[in-house]
């Protein structure tokens, strides 16, 4: 049996797998409209998450699965001082798959350990959120063909930004990639991530305004940057328009260029560029579903 | 692809064929046990709305559909700052149609010029509730066995009731129907309503105690009469009686005479006559999944 | 129709009926897959209780049925004013049986009065929980082999603990049990308990430490004893580690006595007891969910 932790748990070769069965689902969906027949997922949502967990319920759906679960803490047995343990074995009797989502690093860790069916870490605090990485991963490889060879734009908030490292963490293991990371001084990537690119001997490049480097991008990853992350209102105000892609901006980069966003999205993106053919952050999200299909049935071993 | 925001998005002749589908749904279930299979209602309720939502949901469930959702605005991405466009586009990814409940007047039309797959709107704000109209109009037509010609009472608030608008707005489309409005002046049918009766030629009558016109009806539709909407302590005390449906009353009106209401009831009808064979407002609550599994077919193209 | 409202509702020979279905049901699951397939299982839960509701979803699921429901009365009609006996008639045009939880004693059975389909009371305040009596039963007959001919320690909080004193009075109905309760004075099992008993002629004994009668014990049902029920702070930290049970305790027990407990636990049992082959408590949850099958099925006359 097998858990979904960090996206590192697969290998390349384990991953390509997984993609190219979510490829096939995305082709040929009825093809695997039963293969989940009769089993069970259980969304553990200790805190709210309504985009993951829908995507988790809309995925064992298509597989024809069902789903059992709870939203938030509140309706959960933690309330009681129920220990993550305690339940996972509880719920290892009622389903057949879980996927945890959980305010504290680890936890779905702790929980891991103590199942008895697949538990999928549907985010854990601003620790590791795997699901959303592979969604990542498979619309860069389906929409700009390949994993490999490609200079991408990080944008926004890279200091606190889950989705950014992990998705860093995903690429290093993929060739010829150039990182260029785009924020203010404040939310600056931290050093330990360009220490781990010099030390790969991985190109990247450091930046302060976005249009300077929009010509290069093959990607660009979005990221919302919120004021109270800033020290000062004036250098919030001085910078703010910097992070914010607009039509203007997007005239400045490449006709196929991809942009990327984990979503939710405030204003970070203008609707105006929603119609734009390389606005991807939506298509991200269907994905994800077929990414999550395909990891569904991988740990359950009907792959 | 159509959407459903108003009672009046179908025509005369479009409800017509939605009613005898409901009515063929009522009278061989089995027929329709598998006409959504393999398709998915989200239930996109921003407050919380147990009746309409669990209406959906027995209604999708009925047709071999699944559902995911969520019911209430806290444990959904609008906690997050995301607009109801970017979220019907995310649900428009994982799920075939949508059913959106929202305190915001216009937020499903909003959704519904971004979405991918067909909106209901299941309630909004004050505005319209169009589900609640259908079902309102299928259980006079079944019960009443017509649409044209009656006598209809509206006792109650006539002047905040939005799902007695909707109904009046409804009915003036159909032949012979006489309105008499029963309220204290505090809360009368509001001047634009009597306004477009009279440029329509509409026969209508305003009255303050139920019992002077009871005899005359065809149907009565109870709404409830709230404390907070009276100006003084001193009226509602006076008023109050007048609105309470007793067996008292009961025995003044037709023995076919029909009784509606939409539900939930607080005290307006006595519990003793819900065992009246002409209290009609539980089974409307039947009628109402009819209609919504009708509405379903109708809006994915499978009716 | 019928309603489960105590588990006293069915008499020792139609346990035994529900009891061997819920072993069929263990032993060859795939032939219940489509028992229920078309049916719709209600969940309305006044107040959230995970454990339990996930229980049921998940028992109506494996049966192929589906659920729908409300997990904490905001998001219920109830916050509109809506008594229970309107709820439920409308429940049941939405679905064809229905679990409901209710803080208020005596609710299930109000709605039961006035419910077109069969309703299950899935725990009503401090009252009855008759699906953990049900779930309790089983586990010992399925373990122990046998609902007759032992002797039974419960440990605990005695006093408010009602899946005790539910247990207790299943227990009475079968033959040759002895009962040892084992707690603080301040948490002693009431006198109406004990009078029961000698009026029975059933052998009981009253000991404060849990050591003290360890050897005899075929069954040990462990309850938590909460730091509030105590008179001071010093009887408290006096007593408390007595009602915890460890792996030392455990080696006064007989090889093959069973721990039970109706679960949350907080820290009454050591974890370290998890892996020890005679705690039965995570294998009760496992018959729970065949011993709401079993139910299920026999109220929606499908057994």
């Amino acid at each position: 049996m097998r858990h979904l932790m960090n996206p590192l748990d697969f290998s390349v070769e384990e991953l390509d797998k997984l993609f190219a069965l979510a490829d096939d689902i995305e082709k040929d969906p009825t093809k695997y409209a039963h293969k989940c027949d009769g089993r069970i997922l259980a969304t553990c949502f200790y805190e709210p998450s309504t985009r993951t967990r829908l995507s988790f319920e809309s995925a064992m759906t298509r597989l024809g699965g069902r789903v059992i679960g709870f939203s938030d803490a509140a309706s959960s047995s933690a309330s009681k001082g129920e220990s993550v343990s305690d339940t996972i074995r509880i719920i290892s009797c009622y389903a057949d798959i879980c996927a945890m989502r959980h305010p504290k690093e680890g936890a779905p860790m702790v929980a891991a350990e103590k199942s008895l069916i697949p538990v999928i870490n549907a985010g854990d605090g601003g620790h590791q959120h795997p699901t959303q990485t592979l969604t990542d991963l498979q619309t860069i490889r389906s929409l700009h063909g390949d994993l490999n060879n490609f200079t991408i734009g990080l944008c926004g908030d890279l200091k606190f930004g889950r989705t950014v490292h992990s998705l860093i963490n995903a690429l290093v293991r993929y060739e010829g990639i150039k990182f260029i990371f785009i924020s203010p001084e404040e939310l600056k990537i931290p050093d330990y991530v360009t220490d781990m690119l010099r030390e790969k001997g991985i190109p990247f490049q450091e930046v302060i305004r976005l249009e300077d480097v929009m010509p290069e991008l093959d990607l660009l990853y979005m990221t919302r940057v919120q004021k109270e992350r800033f020290f000062n209102e004036e250098d919030y105000v001085r910078l703010k328009d910097f992070y914010v892609l607009t039509p203007e901006k997007m005239e400045l980069a490449k006709p196929d260029m991809l942009v990327l966003h984990p979503l939710p999205r405030v204003n970070e993106i203008s609707v105006e560029i929603d119609d734009d053919p390389r606005a991807a952050y939506f298509k991200q999200a269907q994905f994800g579903v077929y990414v999550r299909m395909a990891l569904i049935l991988t740990l359950l071993g009907l792959a």
